[in-house]
């Protein structure tokens, strides 16, 4: 699939980190595979004015580290710099917003505005825009989090939506993105085998964990602001959780699909109260030994203030009020310094009835099916099969699909497929306001709870799996995390 | 598994192609593996008389061509020698039965006499036995065919067991020796993912399918009175499909699993008069081509009769009446000269109510289960994932499992298996007389009317998959057979 028209993809953030690490090269990537039309543009917007040459270089250097050396060819490179453009704003100078006007085509009909920006900057940004007349037929992104609560979520969404109509704003969620993500829906909705037991009857529980082994690094700043439930939690686990657990829409259409995952988060039960120390736990690093280095506890780290409250992990135990998930557990996780990198939605099946074999464990062999997400893509089934050789033993195994494998075919990057489909004007991927404020709704109490309770969390050691009340989450409904493989 | 007392295995039709082939390689490999005790004796029965040294030529010629080299060592063969002994029988005489008698250790608590002969010598050889005292505690083996009809087989049964009780007889089926069978009953029976949708209400149909690529070859004096229904349809594919289709037993134990078979066979729906022309089809090969070389038409293979109407194919449209199959059809087949040689259960499940993906074809993307029993062991299952790239494609693939992919895990052959079941008297593979009895009884209206009818089967032409009307019944429920892939 190819782009036809003329496009301007305009970058706010331009050069910072998703910038660089991620959206040029998805661009890059585009324009590699045939998939851009020869004539477009790509205005990088910075605060700080460059000379062309130095901007082209930094460009370049982002490449040669986040595009592999295979698709990184001077004749590529030469070719995608016709569309590179830099452009200074300061958003408090109505001419830096002329100019860009300026700069780009009045009667382009595919123009996109990316505020790869803190979203305190996205009502500026959007009335800077809507001065110059840039408004009115564009399309606009907002990366997350959108507000660091519901009412500043209210707020932003209210504002922008002052300037672009609902239809032409895209709130990106890029786990939206991955093929995994995606191939779960296929699997689900393509195959009667799966879908018919996607429910309270033949489920027993669902683990969905993103767990990283770094810690803060260069974002403390940030990230001391925010924490894991606004950072991960809010936007990517129930994102996450909503694929997981919708109803099959009637159609392939973005309305339809977000008609159903909205849903979902009107049918979690609120976690307000009481249940939040039954339900919720918080944890922040302490020191430890991450990826076999001595690591600093998370209020040691430059930037993280010494007596930081800030969660570094949350896990959830989360209910859904409808017919078919009724009973059935989501466990859900995210944490820095955890014992490694991941990213899994685990399916537990019940376990069978009544076992005939000896030497099976119903509860421990039961039924999974695990989709990766991270570090690698893929998707595994876990069934019992036959030991071979004498007796009717039993043992499990899993039956593997990785989408590599198939033709050594290129996984392209979440950014790729979803700054394709802004340029396409595809929203499947992308979150409507009230997906989003539905969200926000359902974790504002926990995090004023938090707020008010001026504690800090419970400590857990860099490199472990998070803290001992995130296992006693589950070991008091006698289940175990699972432990990626 | 071991076996640990002494043990006496008689092999009647002892140098015989099953015995060469099967049977005494079994015997090594269960030596090699040291599964057998120290002490023990394999007496094979010949007609004529055969010097020690020419004896044990012709036993390491069978090893040489059916036990992989690996495993044949002069270490090996010369331990196993110690269990070999020769006898000439002559059903006529009691004399040689006496002396076989005078080679067995009367105390033995372990004995089996293994008939690898045609079923119309079984009561004499029983009677002779019995005239001896042989048959009190000993076990005894019965191969298939069991008789060529209801009565036939009724008297045989009658007759046999007059000498040995129903406990101590084992007929044996070695198709429910394979490793993929047994897996197949693994997979149904530890799996909650499948069990709960193995029914009418998941389930489109179910095929199994046992093609052979050869013709009569050196068997066509025996073959052309037998036909592909007595030799392969009326044992192995009635047993796969009970197997298939059986009840969850409430215990791993023969009788608890035989109980389940037989009602499976007496849940049959009757072919009979005119249904026997809309749900069965006959056929006999014509010349054409086999693996590249012409090959003859059945009728002038040497040893077959010019004008024979036997059958060397069938296929036969089987419903179960019963509350978990009603309305699923099991399509079974088998024949000589066939396209390809291959065993497969082949499992359909239901298409998907309603597709939301763009390019899928509901019915041929529908989910299958399949279990391959010939010529590699394996169990793959066919699914519809998201094709890798953008858009949402979905294309069908294969989680497969290799049983002999885990860790080079030699697939032991199915009659390792079924001789050492037989030696620790362990029946739950074995066919019970009122599951042999019920078979017969379904097949007998459909053989005899195809002798009363004395007309030539539906040609077909080697190399094929059959006779035109064999997809016609297929077609017409508006299916098809499955190609092995």
């Amino acid at each position: 699939m190819h782009i036809d028209a003329p496009f301007e993809l305009v970058l706010f953030g331009g050069l910072g980190d998703l910038s660089q690490r991620k959206l040029l090269p998805a661009m890059y990537m585009l324009h590699s595979d045939g998939r851009l039309p020869d004539t477009g543009k790509i205005v990088v917007i910075t605060r700080r004015s460059l000379a062309r040459p130095d901007f082209l270089d930094t460009v370049y250097e982002a490449l040669q580290q986040h595009v592999s050396g295979d698709y990184l060819s001077d004749e590529n490179w030469q070719s995608f710099q016709r569309y590179l453009l830099c452009h200074t704003i300061d958003l408090q100078d109505e001419a830096s917003f002329k100019a860009l006007a300026d700069e780009l085509q009045p009667e382009c009909g595919n123009r996109v505005f990316y505020l790869a920006t803190g979203s305190d900057l996205y009502v500026d940004i959007c009335q800077g825009l809507h001065r110059q007349q840039l408004t009115d037929t564009s399309k606009v992104v907002l990366e997350k989090p959108i507000g660091h609560d519901y009412p500043s979520a209210t707020a932003i969404n209210q504002a922008v939506a002052e300037y672009f109509d609902e239809s032409r704003i895209y709130r990106i969620d890029h786990y939206l993105g991955k093929e995994t993500v995606q191939n779960l829906m296929v699997l689900r909705f393509a195959n009667s085998l799966f879908e018919h037991q996607w429910n309270h009857k033949y489920i027993d529980h669902i683990q969905i964990t993103i767990s990283e082994s770094l810690g803060v690094e260069q974002r403390a700043g940030f990230y001391d602001h925010v924490g894991a439930m606004r950072d991960m939690f809010q936007n990517h686990l129930l994102q996450l959780l909503c694929i997981t657990a919708m109803e099959p829409p009637a159609r392939l259409e973005p309305d339809a699909i977000r008609d159903e995952k909205v849903k979902v988060l009107r049918a979690l039960k609120a976690i307000t109260g009481d249940s939040i120390g039954q339900k919720v736990v918080r944890g922040q690093y302490d020191a430890g030994v991450s990826e076999g280095q001595p690591v600093a506890r998370y209020r040691h780290e430059p930037g993280v203030a010494a007596n930081s409250n800030t969660e570094t992990f949350v896990a959830v135990k989360v209910e859904i009020e409808n017919w078919r998930w009724a009973g059935v557990p989501f466990y859900l996780r995210t944490g820095k310094r955890l014992a490694e990198r991941a990213c899994e939605i685990v399916v537990h099946f019940k376990e069978i009835p009544h076992s005939i074999f000896p030497l099976q464990h119903k509860n421990t062999m039961a039924n999974k099916l695990v989709f990766r997400l991270q570090p690698d893509e893929g998707i595994r089934l876990m069934l019992c099969e036959k030991r071979v050789g004498p007796g009717m033993n039993v043992r499990p195994m899993n039956l593997s699909l990785n989408p590599s494998d198939h033709k050594k075919t290129r996984v392209p990057e979440a950014y790729e497929r979803l700054l394709f489909d802004v340029l396409v004007s595809n929203a499947t991927l992308f979150l409507r306001d009230d997906e989003l404020m539905e969200a926000w709704r359902w974790v504002d109490p926990i995090l004023t709870f938090w707020n008010d309770l001026e504690q800090r969390p419970e400590p857990y050691t860099s490199g472990s799996w998070g803290p001992a009340a995130a296992t006693l989450l589950l070991a008091k409904d006698g289940r175990l995390w699972d432990e990626a493989e």
